[in-house]
């Protein structure tokens, strides 16, 4: 006879699934709820992408659909990824159809790399994204690249979304989906600052991975993200 | 109005979901079915140890309950893990619920290190494991420990399921959850060696994770656990 | 009585002495030579530079001398290496004295660092090579750098060759013969875009060393450089 | 009656004491002074940034106070750093209160990154430094960075004092205190031909931390950088 | 006139100096003290092994003159090293001086390597240590090891000051002097179990080194120690 | 008319080739020759294993044939390694074809892994070499072990040739072709104590590859492997 399931106590039940990504958004969108009712704001460091989801919810139900300001190699805009719904690969099309971002005020910035299906631009600019590509870096200013960010953002409350292969393998090698080609970190960084004064109600900084990274240069790459990014975040009272 | 998830098509649809583990093991077991069919002996190199149940369901359905021996720093008994029940952690709970082994003839070689939960031991024992703990080692001779190894498996169809974690963190830098105190490679390949002559039906080894190894050190040492195993599979017509 | 050599059989004569330049450059061209015969256009993954040889004698025996586009950090125009004709730093000089090379039309880019000769520079603008130094990316854009390009090709068969230390060692660390100063992946990989429409006959990727990488960086590049380049190969019948 | 110090003897006293940072700074001041009484210029190499100062009394003894052309992301012209005066953080200030400096002629280039009190630049400017900012390389050419550089020089005797951090950690991730968002090698290499022809009478390149480095990236960045800086000292009779 | 130095505040007075090994000494033995004035027991995690001489102070303000129980490759009681007489090599004949030790009970475990002086062995046995030599491991059994340890400690507070080197540089490579030949962690951490029912009174482990270390060999080894260390320890009220 | 060799000077003619092994090979019989000709005794670091050869020429012609003691995971005794005679994996062929070995009092300690072909076990066995394999070291103790090196050697010259990766790879990942199952270095560092009072003559230590190396686990092993031969050098007048 075998050996039978019920007869043993489950040893192993210490918390939450880690296996269960829907399980992992649902606890996320409640942690971040119960972080930011007392008007506070978030800086998330991820993880995957996937969080971005159960961000720009919470995001939502406090300020209605929100501006997106997303760094990225990648548009993470599928409908699915491997036929999953709810992966790193699909949070912005989620999201979309959710109704928490505001398309007229969007935007990807660093995207470039191989896609992974024909349609993938073409669908991402029908939701709404305007795109700066990660080759315009070569042959505009950086201040006019700041001045097209701030245009499109205009006074909305903007949620910047940081996909840490934004930047070049060579200044962010410990991440999980790495494409050359792209940022140095003193783009990125200088990008950063060029938000000062505009209505930042959130941030995350996503995909960064230790067990890939050599030399630390991904984790300070990541460091130096975060510094900028609070400094541009409002003052709250 | 959102964005409608129905207007667009998959785009990334293009294979088997890698986040869905059920999915995966119906894979494996289908493909495992598939390719033993001639009468062929199978070694797999994982990927984790879950795939252990779907290649012992494979062997089951050729040879009926085999003996299991079983090397790996953890027991992976438990009923589930974090709440999932098919993991890399219950992959012989399971086996053993489904009558898949001979538990007069199954041991595990290796185990030490912290438990997770005060009936870990127990349950292994009151499932039919015996154990060869990788402290004997230390206190017996190789050849005790073969010896030990023989007569529990005697002339059973025996799979061998290999977890890489039972060599040393020094051996064996490269996998998911390594235990200080471990095997040396030689023990281990001295070990292999001892299984000479017995009905050995089938192999695995598991839980190799190159972007963890340094040197090469764990992928030279699977390589050889490779070699070994191979050289004491049965001749087949 | 000294043990006897002819004893003994070979037991190691497995196959072309890899100690054996000279016969290496004659199984490529061999190969090479085969696999082009119906109109098969090849992508070549070193290995050293010496290979540029034997792919170059290839290329001359289908289309005549061809122009050479040179991505590299050194010249490897040297009339021997250490005192080898037939090296790494010597393909373009053998290929010149055997007449494979369009001077009208060929040129170096990426050119940086120490000489080794104070007739380096002076011998390989002899030959007949353009250059664009690393340097002069600092001070023309990218599309400046590109127009030349292009203008020195003209509408003749080319051949690039690209040895990976045309990067900054920031970029491309897993290379034998590093050099600071170099492009970054987002200058080569838009520089390669540059060659859309022109007739690209042959491309050969070399000096990429995996022992010597960290953190898969010069392989994620030299992945990209191949995708790049595999997109502006003309499409044949 | 516990063990008695006087009675053994010191085997472990085989030298300078290398936890003594004072003792160090003396060491190496005479050691400059003997190296260059017979007119030779020398260039350093580190070793920590506290170097600078014993070199600094050096070349004051030789030249008067001398144009300092610190390439760093940091300032390193605290009066302390964790208490103690005499640090790697601290030897411009040290300097400046010896007056070993001229501080009509002497910057800061590539300065970036947090400080660490809100006084740091204004401290600095008020000693005397100018500075060239590490964002300024994104909205200037690099010909006008160097002219910006030679006007601050002149024609008086420059004292050349580079902490490898002034690149990113990209390109020199071995080092002790690395901040994102820095040169490429690419500009600053340029940046020290732009030296040529002025008055350079000494010059040291320090912070390079082999145990930290990955793929030998830092050292073949501070070789170059080296070899960029032997090229334009002067030809000394 | 020379800037002053008395005009500035210190902007990086923000602590204690890390380069005063006698200041960090005193903070270490004041903050010990106060972490066991309630009874609690302290394991310590180094930092270099200079700390365990004002956690020995403490220790002897508790239970009078302690057994020390010390593995490590080396001997650690030179008088002085490189003329300083607090250092990583000198903490227990500072101890001893002291008369922090009880010599009667205590011990080296695992020494082996090169001598730095001819009398090393001799003044560490004038002492009172004796030796468990690294290389008796390999002529007697585990057991004979476990008993001369515990025959020597007795009934007698132990303090156990484990240097990480003790491990071989294949099991804990992370570390800053190195010595081949050493044990393995399945040896160090069978020795640590035979603590079991002795007095434990405090436990330091020392010389990890995460800059040093490569797929945290270093740290998984030094983590099973603090493991079977805390799993020793006496239960306190 | 294509470019023309003989009318440009050969720019990196520097030096010896080191392409060539057979010119290696001459030069440093003819370094060896010069070097020991005083009377001094020679402990080589290699480099491959292909210096065996020369050194032994040196050997024989001031001893006549000498005992070799060779410490490897491999035979090294092929007739050719990829048809070429003079290389890593022959050295020991040519070396008794040449009469350079006593081999009545020669062994191979070590040796493990997959053999190449057939013979490989048998051709050596022909030679006259008698075998300490790897795994004997897992059934007899260290002193047996010694006590049979020490009777082959008896009172005859000996030459000591020491491939690192007679050491498992965790010891000594740092090499070309690493074999598991190997040598702890507590364990040949004991075997190398074991030559104390015998007459040795010469000592090679090879195939360490630092650029394959990591946390210098294997120069570690190397410099230790140095220590202990040169310890039982005897002393020369």
């Amino acid at each position: 006879m075998p050996f039978s399931r019920r007869n043993v106590a489950d040893a192993g039940d210490v918390g939450v699934n880690p296996f269960d990504i829907e399980a992992a958004i649902k606890t996320i969108e409640s942690a971040a709820t119960s972080l930011t009712s007392s008007g506070r704001t978030l800086l998330t460091l991820g993880g995957d992408h996937t969080i971005a989801l159960p961000l720009l919810r919470v995001q939502h139900s406090l300020h209605g659909p929100v501006a997106v300001l997303h760094f990225d190699a990648h548009l993470d805009t599928w409908d699915s990824y491997f036929g999953a719904p709810y992966t790193h690969g699909t949070p912005f099309r989620r999201a979309a159809e959710e109704g928490l971002i505001d398309f007229d005020h969007s935007m990807h910035v660093g995207i470039r790399g191989p896609l992974y299906g024909g349609l993938d631009l073409e669908e991402s600019a029908r939701m709404g994204f305007s795109v700066i590509h990660c080759r315009d870096l070569l042959r505009h200013s950086i201040d006019d690249i700041i001045d097209r960010m701030r245009e499109r953002l205009g006074q909305r409350p903007v949620y910047v979304s940081l996909d840490i292969d934004v930047l070049d393998p060579a200044f962010a090698p410990g991440t999980g989906t790495p494409e050359a080609g792209g940022m140095s970190s003193a783009q990125l960084l200088e990008i950063l600052r060029g938000l000062e004064g505009l209505n930042v109600v959130g941030v995350d900084i996503v995909e960064v991975s230790p067990a890939y990274d050599h030399a630390e240069i991904t984790g300070v790459a990541a460091a130096h993200v975060a510094y900028e990014l609070l400094s541009v975040l409002p003052a709250t009272s």
